[in-house]
């Protein structure tokens, strides 16, 4: 019997821990769930026979060291920052680890040591990182055995709304941590066009845009993502002349999102005077110029969009200009922009959101200019089985079963970048409906 | 016999050392000058019998040990954040010290200590942090007594270039630290317009323009500083409307400045992939979608700016279209900038550079609306006297000067808003022709 312990029973834990419990009979598994709540906890287990659920603390060092050390495997589903204090005790304990984050440079250097212990720690195991890596992989590899040279990479992702649960005109609801959506793109975007680096800041980000189209799922607009450059070593595609990776949103979503970008709503780094003040309205027109006019028209003149457009609806229609009360104290912008945000994004509960993926892989092969573009979409089934909680789940959750069932031999840290882990979880994931489709055109 | 230490002989000390060696026979000072550089020292001390010239190095804890303790008062011209080491040896060795720079929080924890030891520890001394207070308090103190209600501040400072040494489009040259003006801005700017606090992101700074005029140096454009808000505290003006704090440039300055601010051009968070190999065109073409068209009209359509415009024409008066190598290593765009705009924007030998200050206080008096207007410019000499150091050094020296004469009874950490400092300083400034004038008028 192994022992499989779950630290952190959130949202993105339902489908892994629905896989995991559903194939513990065959494969003779305890699950072990912990959680600070463990009514979470219990919920998720939902008495299986094979399933325990407990109230876990990373800070009780003995809680900590007696359920890793009883362990055979560990997934850690806590914020990221947290995974190396669960890796380091799985050192001590010698026990495999998995994870769906970004390899932090603590992860990394993490790597000898698990490495020399016969222990693999698996990361970057979820839709974004994860089904992104493998789909991407797949095809470029496939290119390169072919003897085709890559000379564009552009991969786009989005977590959106299902087309018909999709009622507003923002095209959008929100499926995932709100938060990352408020803040998302600060900084510099970096990547590369025909052989030259280009680097677009926040300011410009939403007016860089890419357009696409997925058979059946519609049109999609692209902003480039943060930083794509360092998918150059990642993907092996050193000296490539040209590779973006971007986020998907609905046509015109980007357009209208901008007006907070410019008017420095999404910032998180300062808080507003007496914020718990604020009205939705007077949110608004502390990054407007003071003036006499209507708020409606004092925001199209000062971004010069017109008072008409579909841009100005898309604002009013979350209340922005109305007299409704924040009430939040010692809020950042950011903070007061989600708050609004979530009373008009949030899932209804039988909403499906829509989980959509897409590589476009150009090479040159006997002469002649190729694409293939590798498309994903995937529904989920309402507000508590949420496309965007399966595809984080289910790739973990293979892995999970390929670790277990002795399959993986690769030792020390690591992403599926690599066949062994990409080909048995991309097989697994289409037959549960994660399906990409592959179309190969001249160009 | 007084012995003052003067820590960093910088450009900014000049003025400094200047004034306090031709006062140093009258008061009987002896004037230790160490800097990291024995030369520099020297340089400044020019020999002078009441001067001493020395190698110092902060680091160096015996030498700190001993100048320190062997002073009577010292003078830290260090970067800012090398002050506190100083105060703390000051506290040891029972010292008074002076600084131009603003109080940090490590210095601000000094106070009730040095109150104690009956040292004074005086800051923003300078023109900006220093002159701006003193003058602004002057004015706020002086309408509280006549009993008027202080309805709007505003309070405007530049550091330009005389009109007849102004030969380039820009109407601007570096007369101090080239970086400083680089990443001027960024952040949040945050003021308060009749009763609405105001914010606005760096991306908008630029075009969210004042103008105003000094009589006889022209006219000016105004763009916020980061945080006015703090000075309502600073002043006593809790409770104003109205308050804003500005950077004064010709006009014409910020909307072609903006065009590197949109670009992103002043990030200086992120090094450029080969940034050693970047012509300043790459380096711009860097910032722009690619694009067959030339550089100019690429640049006019991405900011939509007219090609025939005076902006264009500044941008290419940096000769941002050239293929001069840049050619520097790992450096970020704010870096790259700077390089280019030091061989456009440095001071000639014989040029004179521009200091000017303005407020503008509006305050009602029996039921009057009225406005001071107080106003001061300063020309530099040439290149090594420029008014920016006599500005910075001059108000430090004369605080020393009071200090060393027991003219000051204030103890603790202190910045010049108490008529005890600003008075005599500002007294004494006048003399030396850095003169406020003030005029009133009904609104």
């Amino acid at each position: 019997m192994k022992n499989i312990l779950i630290i952190g029973a959130g949202l993105s834990a339902s489908s892994l821990i629905h896989y995991l419990l559903s194939h513990s009979n065959k494969y003779n598994w305890k699950i072990t769930v912990g959680d600070l709540s463990l009514e979470t906890a219990q919920k998720k287990v939902n008495n299986h026979p094979n399933g325990i659920a407990l109230r876990f603390n990373l800070k009780d060092l003995e809680q900590r060291a007696t359920e890793i050390s009883t362990a055979d495997i560990v997934i850690s589903m806590l914020p990221a920052s947290m995974h190396p204090i669960v890796a380091h005790e799985c050192l001590r304990y010698r026990k495999h680890l998995l994870t769906p984050s970004y390899v932090s440079n603590e992860m990394m250097e993490l790597h000898e040591e698990a490495k020399e212990k016969g222990l693999v720690f698996l990361n970057e195991l979820g839709v974004d990182p994860g089904i992104d890596h493998m789909s991407a992989m797949k095809v470029i590899d496939q290119i390169k055995k072919r003897g085709g040279k890559i000379t564009r990479f552009q991969s786009f992702c989005g977590g959106l709304i299902a087309s018909d649960c999709d009622n507003n005109p923002w095209n959008y609801k929100f499926s995932w941590n709100p938060r990352n959506v408020i803040v998302a793109g600060q900084g510099t975007a970096q990547f590369k066009e025909q052989g030259h680096y280009k680097y677009v800041p926040y300011n410009k980000l939403f007016t860089n845009l890419r357009k696409t189209h997925i058979p059946n799922y519609g049109d999609f607009e692209v902003y480039p993502n943060r930083d794509s450059l360092q998918y150059c070593d990642l993907y092996e595609l050193q000296n490539i002349p040209s590779i973006i990776r971007g986020t998907m949103r609905r046509p015109g979503f980007s357009e209208a999102w901008n007006v907070f970008v410019q008017l420095g709503c999404t910032d998180d780094s300062y808080e507003m005077k007496n914020s718990h003040l604020l009205t939705h309205k007077s949110f608004l027109n502390s990054f407007l110029p003071e003036s006499k006019k209507s708020i409606e028209t004092n925001l199209a003149d000062y971004l010069q969009i017109d008072p008409q457009s579909v841009v100005l609806e898309k604002i009013k229609w979350l209340d922005l200009f109305s007299n409704k009360i924040v009430g939040i104290r010692n809020a950042s912008p950011a903070k007061i922009l989600q708050k609004i945000l979530e009373q008009k994004w949030a899932l209804e509960t039988n909403d499906r959101d829509l989980l959509v993926m897409q590589h476009l892989i150009d090479f040159e092969i006997d002469g002649v200019e190729k694409r293939i573009t590798s498309s994903m979409a995937y529904e989920g089934t309402d507000r508590e089985h949420t496309a965007m909680s399966y595809t984080v789940g289910t790739p973990l959750a293979i892995a999970t079963k390929l670790v277990a069932t002795n399959k993986i031999e690769l030792r020390g840290v690591h992403i599926p970048t690599s066949p062994k882990l990409y080909e048995p979880i991309l097989k697994e994931l289409e037959k549960l409906h994660v399906k990409f489709v592959e179309e190969e055109t001249n160009l």
